[in-house]
C-alpha cells in the first residue's frame, strides 16, 4: 500500500504506529500543506527513522498526480482540509484526514457529494474515539449500564503555548469550535447514536495573546433527539502549570447511573456502587481506517463530515447570535431552519 | 426582634445557627406554606429543642397582621414565594425569603416594584454564597488570582429520592432552572459581577419517576458582558450510590488561572502552581441578612431578583426554543427582546 501525506500541521503522524506494524505501507510523498510550514517531525519520523522513500512536492494535486497513492494523509492547513480531500476522492484515492474535514458549510455540503459519488473513501482522525476512558465509556453506555442517555457535557481545555501563524485566521484556522471542540462534538454523536436537533453556541476571541481572530472560549449547547441535552466547553486559558496539556472531560448522565472521564480515569457511579472502571482497550486509529477500508466497513465513513458539520453549525450559531434549530424532510434528507434575531418582541422588564 | 415563619419547604431553617446564637430573637408565630405541609423538622428544632413559644397559622396574611414580625422568613411552596414577599413587604415587615423569590416574571416584576418602594428590606437565601469553597473561590477572583475573567461552568446534580407533591405542578414548583440552577446562574453572576446580555437554555422532564411536569435536566447557557461565557448543567439523576446527595461544581477560567470547586474543595491553577487552596470562613447566611438590616447595607438586598429573572428567563428560552437578548434602554432601566422562531430562512442543507 502506498500513501502520500499532505502537511504535518494536526494529527497526521497518529499513522506512525501502523507504519510500524505493517511493512507493506509505503510512504511515497509528503506535500507541504502550506509554503513554509514546518516538517521537522515529519522528516525525523517517516523519513530519518523509519527510512521511507520519500519524494518531496510543493502542489499536493502535481503529488497526487504522480504518486497515485492508495490512500493519502491530509494534515495540511485547515481550512484547506476540503479542497484537498474533494481532490483526492475525486482522484479514487482514498482519504485519511484530520478533522474538521472542511471549514465551510457550503464547501463541506459539496464534500458530502463527492464523497458518495467516490470510489474512494474518507476517514476522519476522530481521535478521541481512540482514547481508552471514552472508548469504554461508549461500551459501557451501549451495554445499558447508565440506562436511558439524558444528558453529556464535555470539555476541552488546552494550553496556548505557540502555535502555527495561520491560527490567527479564521479562514485558514477555522475556529476553536471546529477544531477543538469538534473532538467532544463527535463523541456525544457517537456515544449517543442520536441525531442534532439544535445548536446554540457562543466564543470569544479578546484576551487571545495577539492572536488575530483566534477564539479562546467557546461553548455550545445541543439538543439532541430524544430531548437529551448536552454542552461543550472549550478554552485556550490551560495555564502553564498545569500538570497536563490538556484536560478533556466528558460526563454522560443516564437514569440509570452517571459515567465520567477525568484526568484520564473513567468512574461510573449506579444505583449500587461508585468506582474506576477498567479501562479496555481501543484498537489503533489508522489501523482501525485501514481495517474498515480492507473490509469494506464503511459504517462510519460519513462521521467526520456529520461532526464537521454540527461544530461549522455551532461556530455560525456563535457568529450570528441565535439558535439553529433542525428539521427533517420528506426526502429523508436533512435541512434546516435558523432561528434569526428578526421578530423579536418586546418585553417590559 | 420578632420574626416569623412562613413553611418549612426549603431553606428556612438556615436560620437555626443564628437562633442559637442570639438571644434576642423570638419566633412567635408559624404558618404553613400549604395545606398539609410536613413541619416535624421546624417543630422539633424551633419548638421542642429551643423552646420558642410559637403560635400556629394556616393564613399568613392572619399571621402578619396578628403577630407584627420585624422579619419573617419564607418558606413556603416555591410558586406562593412571591406573593408572600409582597405581603410582607408592603406591611413594612423585612423578608428572608428562600430562592427563587418568584416564579413567574410578571409576578417578579411587580415584586421589584413592591421591593423598591418598601421601608423593609428583601434578602433571598442564596445559600451557597456561605459556602467556604465558592465564597473563597470569590475572594480570590477579587484579588486578582485569575486574571480577566472568561468564562464560568457549573453544576448542581441531586439525587432525586422522594419529593414533595408540589414538586409535579410547574406553577408550584417553579421548575428545576429557578429551583436548581438559580444557585449556580447566582454564583456566576455574584462571582464576574457581569450583567447578563443573553440566554439560551434546554430542559427535559422525560424519566422523572412518575412527577409530572418535574424537569429532571436544565442546561442554561449565559452571555454576561465583556462577552463572558458561561453554563450551568443540571440533573435529578445523581444515582444512589453516590457517596453525598449533591454533587455541585463551578469552574472559573481567567485569563491567568484557573479556580474549581469540586468534591467541597477548591484548586487554582496559575501561570505558576497548581494546589488546592485552603478555605476562608464565609459569614452564616442569616447572621449576614440581619447584619446588613441592622447596618442598613442594601448593597446586595436585590441580587435575589436578579438571580430569580436570570433563572426565569432561562426557563422561558427553554419552554419556547430561542435565545433570549438583553438590551439595555437609554432610561438605564433594563428591557430585553425576545428571539422568537419567526423570521427563520431555509439553508440547503
Amino acid at each position: 500500500m502506498r500513501i502520500c501525506i499532505i502537511g504535518n500541521s494536526g494529527h497526521g503522524l497518529t499513522i506512525l504506529p501502523e507504519l510500524d506494524r505493517r511493512q507493506d505501507i509505503q510512504v511515497t510523498g509528503f506535500c507541504e500543506g502550506y509554503p513554509g510550514e514546518p516538517n521537522r517531525t515529519f522528516r525525523q519520523e517517516v523519513v530519518e527513522k523509519r527510512q521511507h522513500k520519500v519524494r518531496w512536492y510543493h502542489s499536493y494535486r502535481a503529488m497526487l498526480e504522480e504518486e497515485r497513492p492508495d490512500l493519502v494523509v491530509i494534515d495540511g492547513i485547515f481550512g484547506e482540509h476540503g479542497a484537498m480531500t474533494m481532490e483526492a476522492l475525486r482522484r479514487g484515492i482514498h482519504v485519511f484526514v484530520d478533522k474538521p474535514v472542511a471549514t465551510q458549510l457550503k464547501e463541506l455540503d459539496e464534500l458530502e457529494a463527492v464523497a458518495r459519488n467516490s470510489s474512494a473513501r474518507l476517514f476522519a482522525m476522530l481521535t478521541m474515539r481512540y482514547e481508552a476512558t471514552f472508548y469504554t465509556a461508549r461500551r459501557l453506555v451501549e451495554a445499558g449500564s447508565i440506562g436511558q442517555l439524558r444528558m453529556l457535557t464535555g470539555q476541552k481545555s488546552y494550553k496556548l503555548g505557540k502555535r502555527p501563524d495561520f491560527y490567527r485566521d479564521r479562514e485558514q484556522f477555522g475556529g476553536i469550535t471546529p477544531w477543538i471542540s469538534i473532538h467532544i462534538i463527535d463523541l456525544i454523536l457517537w456515544i449517543a447514536r442520536k441525531r442534532c436537533i439544535s445548536v446554540s453556541s457562543l466564543q470569544d476571541n479578546h484576551y487571545n495573546h495577539g492572536y488575530g481572530e483566534l477564539e479562546m472560549t467557546s461553548l455550545c449547547s445541543l439538543q439532541l433527539e430524544d430531548n437529551i441535552l448536552a454542552s461543550i466547553n472549550s478554552d485556550y486559558y490551560r495555564p502553564k502549570a498545569a500538570p497536563t496539556h490538556g484536560d478533556d472531560r466528558l460526563r454522560i448522565v443516564g437514569t440509570e447511573g452517571i459515567l465520567e472521564v477525568m484526568n484520564d480515569r473513567l468512574t461510573l457511579i449506579s444505583q449500587d456502587e461508585a468506582r474506576e472502571m477498567e479501562l479496555m482497550t481501543p484498537p489503533d486509529l489508522f489501523a482501525d481506517c485501514l481495517r474498515r477500508i480492507e473490509m469494506k466497513d464503511f459504517s462510519q465513513d460519513m462521521d467526520g463530515i456529520e461532526s464537521t458539520r454540527i461544530s461549522l453549525l455551532s461556530r455560525q450559531s456563535a457568529d450570528e447570535g441565535g439558535r439553529l434549530l433542525f428539521r427533517e424532510e420528506r426526502m429523508g434528507k436533512r435541512s434546516f431552519s435558523f432561528v434569526l434575531e428578526e421578530g423579536v418582541r418586546n418585553y417590559a422588564g
